[in-house]
């Protein structure tokens, strides 16, 4: 943390936890019958309950959006950069609700909790979670918080997924749904990506069919790969001839196996750092969640048929250098809500840094969010039941 | 093989090996006394011996290329459809040498080979491998086989990049160069994804360093790995959406970690067939040799400088849905064979199939290089000394 606060920062802010006794019935057909969720929030919820705004996190996004845990915390939320007074989601103004997702691994129920029935983490035994078993735990949440309708539900990536399905599953539960470099469903490319990540996971000898927790190892190995692979398809190929091109770490090529390439180190390291800090099951499940999200699949693959009993009104932002949901597959959302009449406003941002660019601080992706959200917010405030 | 052999098959074919006793000075620095070479041959050399095409392989290629091995054989040699009579390498007219690249595991030294000196497989003592290490071990082969110069060289992909250097290395032996969905170097994001597959290797805890003859395993899950995130970069997004889209294999989400996606059947299929079949280490050799090409590095990365030594006409050819190496890379030799004043004839083939197309008996693709072939048949005939 920076020795004085930044006034566009929201500062220290303490991560809050419930255990929810409603019994929640998940996609797969199991019932989940308790479940904790670890949240934080930042800026003050008005008189009317109006001017709430809910974070949904991606693949391995977090609780912690925004601010720092303690005086010593060297490392911002991870959205930090757009959430606080006066920035693009602006804490003077809404009352934003960031969560970590039931599966994950950093306080909320997941595979490396403890299952009541058995004393034991759940690990494999842990139910495959949907992106709209997602929504209904978050609308538990809203509920706990006396939030009837949000204001706003944004994500990116994953994240956005969840925005979409608020919007189908709880129409009058949000004015605004914001779905930002997402897609409505994943490609096969993608899913191949997914399942060679999962593969890399579950064939590491550490993995013991997702019980290695019982042997006191981790599957590094495929975690890491899974990590490496994952960092290919968040940057666009031209940021990563910009970022690394073929330069070599040592000035020269080695003619071994060690690293040549900066590239090589860059993946290595990031491989290696994410081991420390996330579960491969919760991995796995995350995977899953995006491979199975699909809801046009219920309406005979009629994407507009599903989106049609959303009341939300949307903002759609992708980036014109991401591969791995591009631009295309937010133009067939923006083309499905158009077609069902929906109120939608469609952003294609020129950026460079591919699919990460959903958590740069580029300039007009952010005065554009700035600017809707300000409407939001003036919204809000003329809300008054 | 079918029961009568059409007759636009070279039939049954019988490899050769040669044991090379001049030494071979490698780009690492090392020397190899003493090598073998294992190749096929197809068609028949003339008197002049100017009908002779090099073919060279891919990453996972061999000296197999046309016919069968034995009346039983089930599979033909991997450019069976391209090579035989009548087809677009015309074995009426060429004779076809076809050679297993040192490194391989398919017959020539390699890592799986016995080291005279320890009387222990190389494993990771086999030397780091290039592209040009390749070509100076063809060309005595080509000596061996009486043939002083080439009447092409032929190669797809890393075979593209053998071609390329022929013509940089020794430009008076070919008199024409055939590079075919290949790259003059492999872009950031190329060697990102050649790093993950080395990882998943090494990694492997039965890869034990390299020395896993040793130990009577081998790193199964790593090399299933690489291969099948290669298989991913060989397809383009539209012909794996076409091909798999997302159809389940069993009609319904499983809610598991098993297969949901066919195309997640297909990876695993075709990740676990690739390991019996394929060393690991010979893996790891044939993606630093990719890793490595870059002719234009050793002329102030001026491509057209590195190439103004060639004698030879090109014919270059790219497919529309290559994303491995995309037609942009294909139009950067173009561009430097023309700055450097060389006959280039390009074919920018509009295919589905992705980087695979240069295997595929595309009709516009496979017309233009009998028609372009034919030319240098013709050529060959007139050359009488």
């Amino acid at each position: 943390m920076p020795e004085i606060i930044p006034s566009d920062n929201v500062g220290i802010v303490t991560p809050q936890r419930h255990h929810f006794t409603t019994a929640l019935a998940l996609d797969c057909g199991r019932v989940l019958p308790q479940y904790e969720l670890v949240y934080e929030t930042y800026g003050t919820l008005n008189k009317a309950r109006s001017n709430a705004i809910l974070i949904c996190h991606a693949l391995s996004g977090d609780h912690h959006a925004a601010g720092y845990h303690h005086a010593e915390d060297r490392k911002a939320g991870w959205w930090d950069n757009c959430i606080g007074p006066n920035k693009p989601i602006d804490t003077q103004r809404f009352f934003v609700v960031s969560l970590n997702n039931l599966g994950g691994c950093r306080g909320s129920t997941g595979p490396i909790s403890l299952n009541p029935e058995t004393q034991r983490p759940y690990g494999p035994d842990f139910p495959i979670i949907t992106v709209r078993d997602w929504v209904h735990s978050q609308a538990q949440l809203g509920a706990l918080l006396g939030i009837e309708q949000w204001a706003a539900v944004i994500g990116g990536s994953l994240g956005g997924m969840q925005a979409l399905q608020w919007a189908m599953t709880y129409p009058d539960k949000l004015r605004h749904c914001i779905a930002i470099a997402s897609a409505p469903k994943l490609s096969t490319q993608n899913i191949a990506f997914n399942e060679v990540a999962r593969q890399a996971i579950m064939t590491d000898p550490n993995f013991h069919e997702g019980r290695y927790y019982d042997y006191q190892v981790i599957p590094k190995q495929g975690l890491m790969l899974a990590r490496m692979l994952g960092h290919i398809t968040y940057l666009s190929e031209d940021a990563m001839r910009a970022k690394f091109g073929r330069e070599l770490r040592e000035g020269k090529l080695n003619f071994s196996f060690d690293v040549d390439f900066q590239i090589e180190s860059y993946l290595r390291y990031q491989g290696r750092s994410f081991v420390d800090r996330f579960d491969a099951n919760t991995y796995l499940l995350m995977t899953k969640a995006l491979d199975y999200f699909d809801p046009a699949s219920e309406y005979d693959h009629n994407l507009s048929a599903a989106l049609a009993i959303a009341q939300a009104k949307f903002l759609v932002i992708s980036f014109t250098s991401d591969w791995r949901f591009s631009s295309e597959r937010s133009k067939e959302i923006v083309k499905a809500l158009l077609d069902a009449r929906k109120k939608v406003t469609y952003l294609d941002i020129k950026a460079d840094d591919g699919h990460d660019a959903f958590l740069m601080p580029i300039p007009l992706y952010f005065s554009a969010l700035k600017a809707y959200l300000k409407t939001v917010a003036d919204e809000s405030d003329e809300i008054t039941h």
